[in-house]
C-alpha cells in the first residue's frame, strides 16, 4: 500500500511505473499489527468471543486495511473493495492517495474508534469501550513510542476501575519494537524484569511474547507464540469474569497484558544500500524511499515484497487462498464488523427525565436563589436511576463531583472502584457508574471510548483544568467531523462537558484555577461539531443539559456555576431563552419606560436628522457571574441615571454571535440587531471568559468595534469574588462606568456618575482588604425586582 | 494560617474574632510537607548538600510558608515577616487574604519554581532543575492525587535521562496519604509490594517510609524514619554520582525514591462533631469550617492547635526556640534561599553566534530556495557548541528533531540517554544536551525547570501536537506573569517554541497532524508574556530565533516551515522586517506601477468626490505556506489584471495586528494603515492558522470587517499540498478569486477572471486525484521576479 499503484500481486517484474509518485506511510509498526490481528482472528474463531481492536499506532493503517480486506469487511461497506485482484488493487491504490484513504487509521476505516495519529489515547479509549459491555474483549495495541506519553502512562490504572461483573475486558498489548521515529524507546531499553515489574506494579498480570528470533524456526514461530499468549490471556480473562460473576472471587482482578517484542519493520531486508534497514529507525516510515528512481532500491523492494510469496497467498483471480480465508472470523465476529465499533448503530436515545420537577421556582426574575449544578445534580441522579438496568450512561470526572456540587448522583450509584474501600471512604462501588480519577486524560479517553461504542456520558470538570485535554478534544472533534462524512457510520451521542468551579469563584485556589480558554479552543472547531453554552442560572442549565444529552455528533461545552445565586428565569422562560440562544431581558432594561420618543438625553447623537439610535447602550452578558454583575449594573443605572435607555441582553449560546454564514447558530441580522441594536449603538459585553472569544465571534458583524467586551484578562489570585471581578474590570461598577462612558451623549452628565461609581469601587477594594471579605451589599446583593 | 487572623501563638483563649472571616486553604497535605521539609533541613545541615524542594501539592502552601519563615528566608525578602510575634502574625494573616499570599504556592513564595495548582508537573519540573546542576539535590514531593495524572506518570522516565556525571539528582518523594479531594487514591489502594514493583519497573530504587503508626512512640518516630530514609537516599545518590564521575561505574543508575505513607491531615483531632476527621477526605481542605460560628468546632480547633504546644516552640517574643532554629540550614543552603530557585540571578545571556554566516543568500526576492528549519539547524548547532562548557542551553523535543530537519544539532551533541544504546541507534550520549522523549509533557516540564533555574532552551515540536501541553503553558504563563510582579525575582530566559512540521505539509500523516490552535491559546495570555511569530522564510526564522533566545520572561511561539521553498528576504531585509513585525513588500505588489493617479479601473468607488482608496485590494499573509500562495496569487493578478492595484503585506509578528492599546506590539494606526490601507480597502488575509486568531486580533481596528481572512478551517486528510490548500480555500487561486471579488469596482471585469481561476483550480484538483501528485506548475512554482 505504501509503495504500489499497480502490479499489486507481482504477476510481472516490478517496474518504476508500478510505484506511486508520492510514497507516504509508515511501515515500521505494521508487521506487529498484522501479527496481533491474525492472532486475534484465530482466538475469535476458536472461542467465538466478540472482540474489537483499538490500534494505538494508527500510522500502521496498512496492516489494518489488509486484514479488513481479507475478512471481507471492506467489501461489505464498499463494493469496489472486493476480495479479488480488482478490489485489492483499488484498496492499495487508494491508500495515501488524494481522495482515498488517509495514511493513518481514521473513521473511514471499519472497526476503528480511535485514529491513533496523536499518540497516547488508545488504552483509555479501549477501557471506555469495554465498560458496560460484559461480553466484549477489547484488545488494545500500544506502541512503545506511545507508551512514553503521559496519557498512556496514566491509562494503565484501568486495572483498578474495570468491573469484572458488568464490564468487558481490556487486553493491552504493548508492542515493543525498540524505536520511535528517530531514537530508541524507554520500553525497548528496559529489560524484561523491569517491564514485568512495571506492569505488575500497575496491577496487571504481564507476559512477554518475544518474536525476534529466527522466524522460520517452527519452534519459535511468532504465530504460535502469539496464539499461545492470547489463549492464556483469554482463559485468564474468562476465569476472572466467571469467578466474579459467580460470586466466587471478590478480589481485585489482575487482568492479563502482553508485551510483544518484535523487530521494527520486521520482514524488511536486513540492509539496503549498504546500511541496516530492518530493526532500525530507517524502518519507521518509508524504508525504500527512492524505489521509483533507484534501480537497486527497486530491486530491494521487489525482493522484499516477493518474500511474502504472493503467488502462494492468492489465486489467479487475486482471491486469497482458501486456507487463509478460513483463518478469518465471519459476520459480526470479524474485528472490523463488530457492531460496537459503529456505536451509533447501538445507541438508544436516553430516557431523559422530565426537567420540570427539578426546576427552581422563580416567581419573578431575581425572586429566588439557587445553585445551578446543585439543581442539575438531582436531575442527573434521576437519569442515572432511569439507566440503571440499561447501563448506558456514565459520568467521568476528575474527582470533582462533590466539589462541583453534583454529589446527588452518588445517592444513586457509586464511584467505580475495584479495590477494598478504605474505612473512611464513601460511595465506592465495584459496579459504580460514575468514575472519578485524578486524570482528565483518563476521563476524556474513557468517555470517548464509551460514546463511540454506542453509549452516553457527561464530563463535569473544573473549567480551568479541562485545557489539559485540549489535544484530545482536538482529535475527537476531527474524528466526529470525518465520521459524519462516512456514509455507513451512525450518529453517536454527543460528548458533553459540564465546566464548573469556574475561575470567578475559585476562592480556595486562586490564579492557577482560573482559565476559561477551553471556550477559545472549542471555537476553532468545525461549526458542525462545536457548541458552547453559558446558561446564566439553574433552570437554563437544566434546559441546556436536556438539550445536550439528547443531541448527537457534537461536542457540547456547558459552562455553569455551582454557587448559590439569584435566579432569573422560570422553567418556561428558560426553555424559550435557551431555544433562542440569546435574547433581550426587557424586565432588566429601561427601554420600556422611555417608549419610542427621544430620551431625556441632553445631547442628540448621530448626524442631524438621523434617527436616534435606540437604546443608548446595550448591556450584554454571557455566563453566570457576568449576568449577576450586569444586572447589578443595570439596577444602578436605572436608579442613578433614569434618563439612560438601557437594553439588557443575555447570551446562552455563544455561537449565536458569529454571522449566520459562519455558524449555523449565528443569529440572522434582524435578530442580532434586536439583541444588540444596530450600527452605532454601543454594547458593553460582560463575558465569562477571555474577551477574545467574543471578539472573534463578532468578526464580520457590521460595526463590530461598538462592542466593548469585558472578561477575564488573567488578573487573579486568592481573593474575594468582588476583588477578582474588579481586577479584571468586570465588576458591576466597571460595567456601569463603561456604559456611561460609551453611551452616546452621556459623556458629560454620565461622567460625574461614572466617577462616583469608580470611587465606590475603590472604596470597596480598600474595605475588603481590611476586613478580608466583600461588603454585605455586594455579597448578598439581590435584584430589586426592577421596581 | 488557614484559620487565624490573631492570637497566633494562642497566648489567650481562642475566640471567634481570632478566626478569619473566610477560611480558605488545604490542610490535608500540609503535615507531610512539613515532615519532608524538616527532614531535608536536617540532611542539609548534616551534609551541606545544596538542595531545593519542588512541592507538587502546592495547595499545602502553609507548610512551606512556615518553614520559610522559620529558616528566615521570608524575613530576608520582606522586612514585615520577621521571626517574632509581629512577623508571624503578619505571615499568618496574609495567607489567603486579599492582597496577601494566595492559598497555593506561587512565585511570591521564596524557593518556589512550581506552583502546584494544576497537578501533574512537579516531577518533570524537578528533573529540569537538576539538569546541568551536578551538585544540586532536587527533592520533589508528588502527591498521590497528582500521581494519577498522565504527566506525572510519564515523568518517572527521568531515571533514564539524568546523567550522573553532569546532572544533579532528583529525589522523588511520593506522598501517599490515601485520598484526593473526595475519594481514595490509586497509590493508597496499592499495597507496598505493588508500589515497590511499580517504581522499580520505572527504573528507581524505591523505599517505603510509613509514618502512620503511633507518633508518640520514639521507636516509630516519623522524624527518625524520614531522617533515616533521606540519609539512605543521599548516600545512594552520592555513591551513584561518585562512581560515575570517577568512571568506576558505567551502568544505568538506579536512583533512590521514597514512598511516604502518612495519614491525611495528620495531627487533626480523630473526630469532630461525631464524625471522623483525621485520615479522611474531610481533612482535605478546611477541616473545621465553622470554627467562627460553632463553639464546639472552635473548641476542637483550639485543642488541635494547642496540641502543637506553641508555648514550648516559641519564646515570649514569638521567636522560635533556639533548638528549633538550630535545625535550619543557613544562608544559601536554606531551601528557600537556594539561588537556583530564583534562576534569573544565575542566568547569563547566551553567546548567540552571529546569524550572518548561516543566512541564505537571497540575491532578489524569490531568487533562492531553502528550508527554514534546515537553515536554523546549523546555527543552533553552533550555539550548542558555544555552550558546550557552560552547559546552559538545551533542546527538548518529542523525538522530532530529525523529522523537523534540525538534525544538524546532533553533530554537536547527542540525545541524552543513559541506557546502553541499541546497535542501530545513533547520536545517543549520556551527556547529550538535546533531549528526545515521546512526551510533550516531559519536554515542557523539563524545559520549565531548566529555565526557572537560570538556563536557556528551545522546544521544537510538531505544531499540531503542542496543544498537548496547553494546560502546562497556561500555568507557566501565569507563573511568568506573577514572577515579573515580584520585586526580588530576576528575569528568566524566555520559553521558546519552534513549531514546525505544520499541517500544510503533513503528507505522511494527514488530518490528525493538522492543528494550528496553539496560536489561539497563546493569544489568550497576558500581553506582557505572549509572543507569536510566523517568519515566512529561512532568514526571517534566523532573525526571529536570535531575538527570542535573547529575550526574557516571555513565551515565544515561532511557527516555521521545514520544507524547501522560495526565499524572499536577504538577511538585512529579514532583520528589518522582523524588527517592524509587519510590512509592505512593495516588490510584490503593483502600486508602484500605477503611481498616485487613478487606476485604469472602470468604476470609481466610494461616494462622489471621495478620495479613491488605494490600493484596490491588499493581499496580506502570515506564515510560510500562505506567503507562497499569496505571492503566487499576486503574480497571477499582475499578469492577468494589470489594472488592479495590489498591495502585498507580510506579517511576522501576529501581535502587530491588535490595536496598540490592547497589545504593546500593536501597530500604531498610521503604521497599520500603511500596511493594510484605510477604512474601505478590502484585505484578503491568507493566514497560517485558524482565521479566528486574526479575527480576534483585529477587533477594535476601524472597519475590521474589510478583512477577509482565509486559513485552516479543519478540512484535511492525507493528500497533496495543493489539494489541502484548496480544501481550506487558501490556495493561490482561492486568494486571487477572493481578491477579484472583493476589490471594489472589479466585480464585473474581475468576475470573468475569477471564474477562470476557479476553473483552473478545479481542473488541478481533478488532475492531482488522477496522478496522485500536484502539477509541476504548482509544486515547482517560483516567483517570476516581479517582471
Amino acid at each position: 500500500m505504501i509503495f504500489l499503484r499497480d502490479n499489486i500481486l507481482l504477476r510481472e517484474p516490478l517496474r518504476p511505473e508500478h510505484i506511486k509518485p508520492r510514497l507516504l506511510g509508515h511501515w515500521g509498526t505494521c508487521p506487529g499489527i498484522t501479527l496481533v490481528y491474525a492472532g486475534l482472528d484465530k482466538l475469535v474463531c476458536e472461542t467465538g468471543t466478540p472482540t474489537m481492536l483499538v490500534t494505538g499506532p494508527g500510522h500502521g493503517a496498512p496492516a489494518n486495511h489488509a486484514s479488513l480486506w481479507l475478512e471481507g469487511t471492506h467489501a461489505d461497506l464498499d463494493p469496489a473493495l472486493t476480495r479479488d485482484t480488482a478490489g485489492l488493487t483499488e484498496l492499495v491504490r487508494r491508500f495515501s492517495w488524494p481522495g482515498g484513504f488517509p495514511s493513518h487509521l481514521s473513521p473511514q476505516v471499519p472497526g476503528v474508534i480511535h485514529e491513533g495519529g496523536e499518540l497516547g489515547y488508545a488504552l483509555a479509549t479501549a477501557t471506555g469501550a469495554a465498560l458496560d459491555h460484559p461480553d466484549l474483549l477489547v484488545a488494545c495495541l500500544v506502541g512503545d513510542g506511545e507508551a512514553e506519553t503521559g496519557p498512556t502512562a496514566a491509562a494503565w490504572a484501568a486495572s483498578r476501575y474495570l468491573d469484572p461483573v458488568h464490564d468487558g475486558a481490556v487486553l493491552p498489548i504493548l508492542h515493543v519494537n525498540g524505536y520511535k521515529i528517530a531514537s530508541p524507546t524507554q520500553s525497548g531499553a528496559a529489560d524484561d524484569e523491569d517491564l514485568l515489574s512495571l506492569y505488575t506494579g500497575h496491577g496487571w498480570a504481564p507476559r512477554i511474547v518475544d518474536v525476534r528470533g529466527d522466524y522460520h524456526d517452527p519452534e519459535l514461530s511468532p504465530d504460535a507464540r502469539m496464539a499461545e499468549a492470547l489463549s492464556w490471556a483469554h482463559s485468564r480473562i474468562r476465569q476472572v469474569q466467571e469467578a466474579a460473576r459467580n460470586g466466587a472471587d471478590a478480589n481485585v482482578p489482575r487482568w492479563p497484558m502482553l508485551v510483544l517484542r518484535s523487530r521494527k519493520g520486521w520482514g524488511l531486508p536486513a540492509e539496503s544500500g549498504g546500511a541496516p534497514l530492518e530493526d532500525t529507525v530507517r524502518a519507521h516510515q518509508v524504508p525504500l524511499p527512492h524505489a521509483a528512481d533507484d534501480a537497486a532500491e527497486l530491486a530491494d523492494l521487489e525482493q522484499w515484497l516477493r518474500s511474502y510469496r504472493p503467488d502462494e497467498l492468492f489465486g489467479a483471480d487475486g482471491v486469497p487462498a482458501p486456507d487463509i480465508l478460513a483463518c478469518c472470523p465471519t459476520g459480526d465476529l470479524r474485528l472490523g464488523a463488530n457492531p460496537v465499533t459503529d456505536g451509533g448503530r447501538l445507541r438508544r436515545p436516553l430516557p431523559l427525565p422530565d426537567v420540570r420537577p427539578f426546576a427552581v421556582d422563580v416567581p419573578e426574575p431575581g425572586g429566588a436563589r439557587a445553585g445551578a449544578t446543585p439543581t442539575a445534580g438531582p436531575w442527573l441522579a434521576a437519569l442515572l436511576r432511569e439507566t440503571e438496568t440499561r447501563r448506558d450512561f456514565r459520568i467521568m470526572c476528575p474527582d470533582e463531583l462533590e466539589s462541583n456540587k453534583l454529589g446527588a448522583v452518588l445517592e444513586v450509584t457509586g464511584r467505580a472502584w475495584q479495590p477494598e474501600p478504605p474505612v473512611a471512604a464513601a460511595h465506592l462501588a465495584r459496579d459504580g457508574r460514575v468514575m472519578e480519577v485524578l486524570s482528565e486524560h483518563n476521563c476524556q479517553g474513557w468517555l470517548q471510548g464509551y460514546l463511540l461504542t454506542g453509549r452516553h456520558g457527561l464530563f463535569p470538570c473544573y473549567e480551568a483544568f479541562v485545557s489539559i485535554v485540549d489535544g484530545m478534544t482536538n482529535q475527537y472533534a476531527k474524528f466526529l467531523k470525518v465520521a459524519a462524512e462516512v456514509p455507513w457510520r451512525h450518529p453517536v451521542a454527543s460528548l458533553n462537558y459540564l465546566l464548573t468551579s469556574e475561575g470567578w469563584r475559585q476562592e480556595h485556589n486562586g490564579y492557577s484555577h482560573q482559565g476559561p480558554g477551553f471556550i477559545n479552543m472549542m471555537l476553532t472547531k468545525k461549526a458542525s461539531v462545536a457548541r458552547v453554552y453559558l446558561p446564566p442560572d439553574a433552570n437554563t442549565l437544566l434546559a441546556t443539559l436536556e438539550h445536550c444529552l439528547d443531541s448527537v455528533d457534537r461536542i457540547n461545552v456547558v459552562v455553569a456555576g455551582k454557587n448559590d445565586g439569584p435566579q432569573w428565569l422560570d422553567l418556561d422562560d428558560a426553555l424559550a431563552h435557551c431555544r433562542a440562544g440569546a435574547g433581550v431581558w426587557e424586565w432588566a432594561g429601561t427601554e420600556a419606560r422611555h417608549g419610542d420618543g427621544p430620551s431625556a438625553d441632553d445631547s442628540p447623537t448621530g448626524s442631524p436628522g438621523a434617527r436616534r439610535p435606540h437604546p443608548d447602550v446595550v448591556l450584554a452578558c454571557a455566563g453566570n457571574i457576568p449576568t449577576v454583575e450586569t444586572l447589578a449594573a443595570a439596577e444602578m443605572l436605572r436608579r442613578d441615571a433614569p434618563g439612560l435607555r438601557v437594553r439588557v441582553t443575555n447570551v446562552v449560546d455563544l455561537l449565536t454571535l458569529p454571522p449566520a454564514e459562519r455558524h449555523p447558530h449565528g443569529l440572522p441580522d434582524a435578530e442580532f440587531e434586536k439583541c444588540f441594536g444596530g450600527a452605532g449603538v454601543p454594547v458593553v459585553f460582560d463575558f465569562h471568559g477571555y474577551p477574545s472569544a467574543v471578539h472573534e465571534c463578532l468578526h464580520g458583524r457590521p460595526d463590530a468595534s461598538r462592542f466593548h467586551v469585558k472578561g477575564y484578562i488573567e488578573e487573579g489570585t486568592t481573593t474575594t469574588p468582588y476583588d477578582l471581578l474588579a481586577s479584571n474590570g468586570v465588576s458591576r461598577h466597571d460595567i456601569a462606568v463603561e456604559a456611561l462612558r460609551r453611551a452616546e451623549g452621556w459623556s458629560t452628565r454620565g461622567g460625574e456618575l461614572a466617577d462616583r461609581y469608580a470611587r465606590e469601587r475603590d472604596d470597596i477594594l480598600v474595605e475588603l482588604r481590611r476586613t478580608g471579605q466583600d461588603p454585605v451589599a455586594i455579597s448578598e446583593w439581590t435584584w430589586d425586582g426592577g421596581r
